[in-house]
């Protein structure tokens, strides 16, 4: 179970920042921002399905019968919620919070849906009230951008299996196999090593699928000669890794090898120019500088790295709009690619901690090309 | 790759809908609305990062470069839909869209996040125009309800691989196994017999964890004299399946079959009071009855069961709160269950079709309380 003290801790940041913006409360509705504040782990789905209020003094968290007993076990006895199992629906809940607390300046996650939005206004219309919304957009996602000593080695170890995971699936792979089998194998082996959920659903993607960058395995065979791109990730106690290799199966022609070794480069120039108080969108354009002087610029078009967390995908980024800097303490990917349509891809990807000396990857699998003996 | 004269259908039932409303135009973000409407199947993930505008002469699909390959395959050359890379947020996007289109009556879907809400108020006012943005609440969902036959036939499909799984976990249950050792061979099963995807996490909840209705699978072991409850399901081309089965470790307790003859009555009870036009919270409130009845009112609190199709969770529902009717044509679960806290739970669910005879089960197994040997 997350520390106590450094879940406190992260309700004291959230009340530092409510203080200063003069916001009365917060409504929070968003998994993984709840799954920060309380602490309570592998408790939180894919639905949404609890609203947390929270004051100078007081913090609410409303949920149904499906997880309330969750709550109380991880939370135990002595926790500052007030977990709430009351069937009413959330806007109502939050409309009441709003009431009893006398709270007039409301401040709403902007990551919350119109629907949510729409309803809680109504509900505060049929007591009589109203409050202002100010909107906080991204705020508890900065907070949680620099990570704690426990959450770096749930991410650390979460990537020990997905390092392993790639070494028995190089063992693995032979040609005439599906996607889909490779992702069978691959998945049950992060499994069977302590992996507790999936980061995302695997991408295994060979031949000319490997140039859509964001394909779902299927029943395409693996062929000699093919590169397959694996983009895959172990969740641990809620927490991710992610990492992306390209293999070849048997010897590359020229032009894979000339591809893998552009992006290779990109990856470990971008890498290593990433230090803490860079500017991410500086980082990007690096990586399209390299590519581009190789004569690939119109292959690769996606942001060059992200925030990993809870979330797959958190800040900071490497991508054109963060043009903001890159803290130290946040864990990051590095995942450059060039995709041929119609051809193959090739994307390299490591994740890790920028520290004060720079960019640290947790990921200890090899940046050589590997080839499948076939 | 979904019926491209079904899907066409289903854009000219929301233009009627926009007609009758006196939308120009409503823009749609929400990827299962997505999928539904564009009939691309297997592309799709978690990401917000495509968003269509519809009006009633257009339809255009704005999505990035991971993903624009992908679409092309998939709705191939002769699709009505203009799909657009553009490196530009969805927001200044679908502005652009309103502009362009000279619409002035655009809805959106409440599902959307207010951040997207804000952002393209903002851009619009960035253009010197304004709209109006009437919220489209649940309509898609609505008109989503209806399965079609190809709908239903990759439902039963996934619910064939679902009771398979079944079968084949039964025989593979022993003491002294973790729960994450069940979910990891049940998934595995699933995927190599036909499964694309997993519906949601499996839950695989033993002894008193299966008193927590949602609990996620851990390293708890499965002791003889259990009860395991296992509610999981298989994804195919993007659709769902949804089964719930509880089983003894050996022989139950008296009390354990009790509780399991009180659960299967609610069942059987309500699946065949389950017509097409009955009024949802009515079947809710019949399981709430038997429940009741048979004392045991305080361990129940969930609804009674949900649409599925390429979502888990769709309209209509055996809820509360759904007080219209439930149509012919819809795909719903019945999944009545009794929570003990800190002893153990039992939950019975199939999924089927709402035919014009009743409620006809996709589900296969049986409703017999199964005893693992050991």
């Amino acid at each position: 179970m997350a520390d106590a003290k450094a879940c406190a801790g992260r309700v004291e940041r959230l009340r530092a920042l409510m203080a200063e913006r003069g916001y009365d409360a917060v409504i929070l509705r968003n998994n993984p921002d709840l799954r920060w504040l309380t602490g309570a782990e592998r408790t939180f789905d894919d639905e949404v399905a609890h609203t947390a209020f929270v004051t100078a003094d007081g913090q609410w968290l409303h949920t149904d019968s499906r997880y309330a007993n969750t709550f109380r076990e991880r939370l135990g006895a002595d926790t500052p919620w007030v977990i709430d199992e009351e069937i009413l629906s959330a806007a109502a809940w939050a409309a009441e919070r709003a009431r009893a607390t006398r709270s007039r300046v409301v401040a709403v996650e902007d990551t919350c849906d119109l629907a949510f939005f729409d309803a809680f206004n109504q509900a505060m219309g049929e007591l009589s009230i109203a409050c202002l919304t100010p909107r906080m957009h991204s705020d508890i996602c900065d907070l949680r951008m620099v990570k704690d000593a426990e959450e770096v080695e749930l991410m650390r170890h979460a990537q020990s299996i997905t390092d392993a995971a790639f070494t028995h699936i190089c063992g693995f792979i032979k040609p005439g196999m599906t996607e889909q089998q490779i992702r069978v194998e691959l998945e049950n082996y992060m499994f069977n090593h302590g992996a507790d959920s999936l980061a995302f659903g695997s991408i295994i993607a060979t031949g000319a699928n490997g140039a859509n960058p964001h394909a779902q395995p299927g029943q395409t065979v693996v062929k000699r000669g093919d590169m397959i791109v694996m983009d895959y990730g172990a969740g641990y106690h809620d927490y991710k890794s992610d990492m992306t290799r390209t293999v070849c199966v048997g010897e590359p022609t020229d032009e894979q090898r000339h591809v893998y070794d552009v992006v290779r480069q990109a990856h470990e120039a971008c890498a290593a120019a990433a230090k803490p108080g860079c500017i991410g969108s500086d980082i990007q354009d690096l990586a399209v500088k390299v590519i581009s002087d190789a004569g690939y610029g119109d292959f690769f078009k996606h942001g060059l790295g992200h925030g990993v967390g809870i979330e797959i995908h958190e800040n900071p980024n490497f991508g054109r709009r963060w043009n903001r800097p890159v803290p130290e303490g946040s864990v990051v990917t590095v995942e450059p690619g060039i995709y041929l349509p119609g051809n193959f891809g090739v994307r390299l990807e490591d994740f890790g901690l920028m520290t004060a000396e720079g960019f640290v990857p947790f990921t200890q699998s090899t940046h050589d090309l590997v080839c499948i003996d076939c």
